[in-house]
């Protein structure tokens, strides 16, 4: 049996959990598994880092070049995130025939192909269980166990910070801005909340996801993008009346017009299995042909879930390693670029809720203008505001074009009356999700 | 690249899935992933099977010898369930060289050592992921993406059947009988449905996940197996009042004085994932030191959603195959026994329905055996019958050793003026699923 040799580069968050877990666990691994994995140098700007964890004498460095430069590497784990030095540590630990193992989603959303490329061509590896949905073994389940199936839909909740954010206001009817604040000072929330709230984390991971899934190139910047900062209380309480939960999705669907990916504010029906995902939990659809739908449920993000996917990573590799043997190299990327569909073309029911002056005429002319873009209503409600002065109309739409939708905002922006279209939101037809699956 | 040659044993339900899967998909499999299945012979009792199905003249045969001992095949894939000839296919497989897939839960849950060490002897691979949960990739979750985990927990609905009677009593206030007949009319139930509605295929399966997960052996005679054919709709409609749901659940904790692994109906809180899995769909919650509580939901059953497990397990053993290499052998058998910790020594709460005469005296009588037993209750429910002549009571216990249960049972059944011990059903004390998973 051989040694499997190990070089960590990063010892933050996710790095620390990563060493830890294997310190705490090497025997196990070494008595179950026949896998004795060896944390042969870590690197972090920060010494006290690696005093903190407490792994031996020499295996610190400041430098990454250290690591991938190792001859006795196997393998390379990257938690520094970014694009850089991330690509570097990537592309040289290739030429030097090192195996990579990475959470880094920023870096994968949007290069994912290149690097694949090179890993193929340098006949090693890359793994990324950990740059989706965390603990979730799903980027796992889309390489291997599923593969049997011609992926249909991908669909879920893949930031927990913004889940946490809605659950608490749905629980506790509080603001968007309350409970931001709140959770960045209990830490659940970054200083800097753009890549979560804006839906940019979500965002990477599921073009990560649908490029495995569906076999073709999706980047982070294919994907149609919209955060929860313009979610209100009173969206998330008139959901509520219509039997609807507002969650922020990522959802990625095969279509005949090319792959339909987007990031946004959602109403699901509150029976939907994602409905009751609360808190900082993440989950995520999948739909086989074969299979029909299953659901893959866990902790999203923290430092030893996160930590499971890349020791789970770590000893796919390590296992013919340690038997004398050697992974498969990477699959040649796929060379497929289905079209991606634009958002303009979705086609989906919408609430909108409009603030407008409390008048005779404004409630027809508002109704008007959706007519006059061709969306036809299925239900409206107005509710006097405490001011006295303004109203709100809430309207749900039949199946309408976004583009229709849009035009109908410009013109419902431009009349009399209308103070503002407070917010437009996705209610998502769930059926579409399973079209395709075989009948048994 | 080189074609992977399968010979399928067993046309039913699930053999016919898999090979109407491998050739709607054979074009795909090649395309993305440089994969050739080939099912070079397919044997059944039925030749028509074969031809309903399509499959190409010369490759049928009614004799399993004919595929195990055909020089060009390398992966059998084992589909016909029960003991024999299931084991004589698996050792002939072997000793030729061959690796096996494998749906054969009966099988896999009682003789699992000796399979597995016969196969590392031979240097192959047994795979099992339909044997579990069918299309829910838990087998692979457990022996890959979670290794780096200490499992704790392994606990959910995986009958599909009983799954089905319990949600339909729950939602039309139907008895088991009534809803049994409907199932058993709707091909959802067997003709003889013990294996499902008493509880051994859902043991079966836990026996399997607990084997790989503890890394132990554990078999289906060790598990605790009680069914569901006392639980009536009152009980149901008493759980609801409570605010539980019960399910069949199959449970599987790694103790300090053993592992705890049984079968039986479960209340739950509503709150809880595993409530709100409905119908037929399976869901197993895996709880790891380090990724905390995951669960994966899907189709449990089905001609596809099993063939979806099955596909899977065989392009994993085709993968190097096609490239010119080998799947690594089974690992060998972990030769660990962890004790089994006796149902005696269970502790939870325990929700108990007397039938009594009503009559004075019964209730403090009833309430007396409890604290004999040293058993403290919770909760205590009386309601009158519509003869007039019998009351119902309800207990709910403080925690309580089973075996405490069991001497309350004994003494409740031996007083004056109790008609039976109608139902006891275990209240599952979720909390102690995660005790154990680190804080991050």
């Amino acid at each position: 049996m051989q040694s499997v040799n190990l070089g960590l580069i990063g010892l933050g968050t996710v790095g620390g959990g990563v060493a830890r877990l294997i310190m705490k666990h090497h025997d196990k691994y070494l008595e179950h598994y026949g896998i004795d994995l060896v944390i042969k140098r870590a690197c972090s700007r920060d010494q006290a880092e690696a005093e903190r964890i407490g792994l031996a004498e020499g295996v610190f460095t400041p430098d990454w070049h250290d690591v991938v430069n190792d001859p006795d590497i196997h393998i390379v784990i990257e938690l520094v995130g970014g694009e850089h030095p991330a690509t570097e540590i990537f592309e040289e630990s290739f030429k030097n025939g090192k195996h990579v193992v990475s959470a880094n989603k920023a870096l994968l959303g949007r290069h994912v192909e290149h690097l694949a490329s090179l890993a193929a061509e340098c006949g090693v590896q890359i793994r990324c269980e950990a740059a989706a949905a965390g603990g979730i073994p799903v980027v796992h389940a889309l390489e291997h166990d599923l593969v049997g199936n011609d992926i249909l839909t991908i669909a879920g909740i893949m930031n927990g910070t913004t889940n946490y954010i809605l659950s608490r206001m749905q629980h506790e009817g509080l603001s968007f801005e309350e409970v931001l604040s709140a959770a960045q000072a209990a830490g659940y929330a970054e200083a800097d909340p753009t890549a979560d709230v804006d839906g940019f984390d979500a965002a990477s991971k599921i073009a990560i996801l649908s490029s495995i899934g569906f076999q073709t190139r999706v980047t982070t910047d294919d994907v149609f993008m919209q955060g929860i900062r313009n979610v209100s209380a009173t969206d998330i309480e008139m959901a509520r009346e219509f039997g609807y939960t507002i969650k922020l999705l990522a959802i990625a669907r095969k279509t005949d017009a090319g792959i339909d990916v987007r990031v946004h504010p959602t109403m699901i029906p509150n029976s939907h299995q994602l409905a009751s995902v609360d808190g900082a939990m993440n989950a995520v659809f999948v739909v086989g042909d074969a299979v029909g739908e299953t659901m893959l449920y866990g902790a999203g993000a923290g430092s030893f879930p996160t930590a499971s996917a890349v020791v789970g990573d770590i000893m796919a590799l390590a296992d013919p390693i340690a038997k004398g043997g050697a992974p498969l190299p990477e699959q040649e990327p796929f060379g497929r670029n289905m079209p991606i569909r634009p958002i303009d073309e979705l086609k989906t029911r919408y609430y909108v809720r409009l603030t407008v002056e409390d008048r005779l005429g404004t409630l027809a002319a508002c109704t008007n203008a959706f007519a006059e873009c061709g969306i036809s209503i299925s239900h409206i409600s107005q509710t006097e505001s405490e001011d006295g002065e303004t109203c709100t109309l809430i309207y749900v739409t039949h199946e309408a074009l976004e583009k229709d939708i849009r035009k109908a905002e410009a013109t419902l922006e431009a009349l009399d009356g209308i103070r503002e279209v407070s917010s437009i939101i996705r209610v998502e037809n769930i059926d579409a999700w399973t079209e395709g699956v075989f009948a048994n």
